[in-house]
């Protein structure tokens, strides 16, 4: 009986231990420099496994990103189905962007990667796992937001450019900590701030008197 | 008399056109992927002439980002020392990194390239050319903006990566333009819608009735 699914149970669990060594390892570093041969040895699974399952190190980090973007987007249509205001969704969408980025900082640096490498596909393989869920929730968001009342009329598509830009930026941009906020490295504490920073700014804006619209 | 200053005239004149063909050849493509040889056929100059000024591809191009990095500085420089409310240099200033990214698509994916190196010391000077005045000139509009009583108080440096990212995502993710907005590239008419969706959600937020606060 325990032999009789065993195939299938072990290959799941090659892949998981796969990804959770290359996460960690990508989490460990500023770029995502890793090589086969460091992943295979964190994971204690043979490289040729990774060219059996994945076809080379790019596939396998592409698969990882692609893992990342289905639990996120599971997230993300599930919280726009809950029966609540558009405002609250918008408000939990833009912690879970932020909480997301901060428990796998190389998301953003794979993303980067994958756009930045000449290879289209992965260019419109990243749209397809990322943008077009995105787009799909921001444009339910809006609507509901603007039939409730509650928000002014928005283009989705620029409202998940300016939201999502202003939710990652703190990430892709880490070098910069030292000089913008005078931190080595993000903290709990700060992400928990940056959260309240962005939903203020995107629901309130810099003014301290915001004149009362018709 | 015209042969006097030859030398350092030409030194200069040789360094402006491999700058403009590598600047025209990164604008023509979606990707950083240039190599020494196309530089030097579309500027007609020897590869071996970059190697002399600037020691590699590398050195072109973080020198490149610098000359763009010094006349975007300089007119944030003198932004700031204008005589004019808060509220409209920050305007001024969204609609300047807007038109920035628009004019030169390739300083993104430059800023980005020299960050997903392992080059740890492209990313520092990545932080010192754009990081460093750009917190400098954040910092001067907030405290101004808030002595004025038109800005909340604000964290200069959350503020500069929220405004910073909500500029620059649509740039950096043209990739994903066809999803979010039907289009295949950015036009000077999305660029104008842009710049204003950006200022009014940092100046006023998504709510159609923002509440009046004391």
């Amino acid at each position: 009986m325990a032999g009789a699914k065993a195939a299938d149970p072990e290959r799941r669990d090659s892949r998981t231990i796969l990804f959770d060594a290359t996460a960690a390892l990508l989490s460990e570093r500023s770029t995502i420099e890793v090589s086969l041969s460091e992943i295979a040895q964190r994971s204690g699974l043979n490289s040729a496994l990774i060219k059996y399952y994945f076809g080379s190190k790019e596939g396998l980090l592409l698969a990882l990103l692609e893992r990342v973007a289905e639990r996120a987007m599971a997230d993300l249509a599930h919280l726009v189905g809950l029966d609540i205001p558009a405002e609250q969704k918008l408000r939990i969408h833009i912690g879970g962007i932020i909480n997301t980025y901060y428990r796998s900082p190389y998301v953003n640096r794979l993303i980067n990667y994958m756009i930045v490498r000449s290879d289209k596909a992965s260019s419109e393989r990243v749209a397809q796992i990322f943008v077009e869920p995105m787009i799909a929730a921001y444009r339910a968001i809006v609507d509901q937001g603007v039939a409730e009342g509650a928000f002014r009329p928005l283009d989705p598509g620029m409202l998940y450019y300016s939201v999502v830009g202003a939710c990652e930026h703190i990430f892709y941009a880490s070098y910069s900590l030292p000089t913008t906020l005078g931190l080595s490295e993000l903290t709990e504490e700060v992400r928990q701030q940056y959260a309240r920073h962005v939903s203020d700014l995107v629901f309130h804006g810099v003014l301290a008197h915001p004149a009362r619209e018709a």
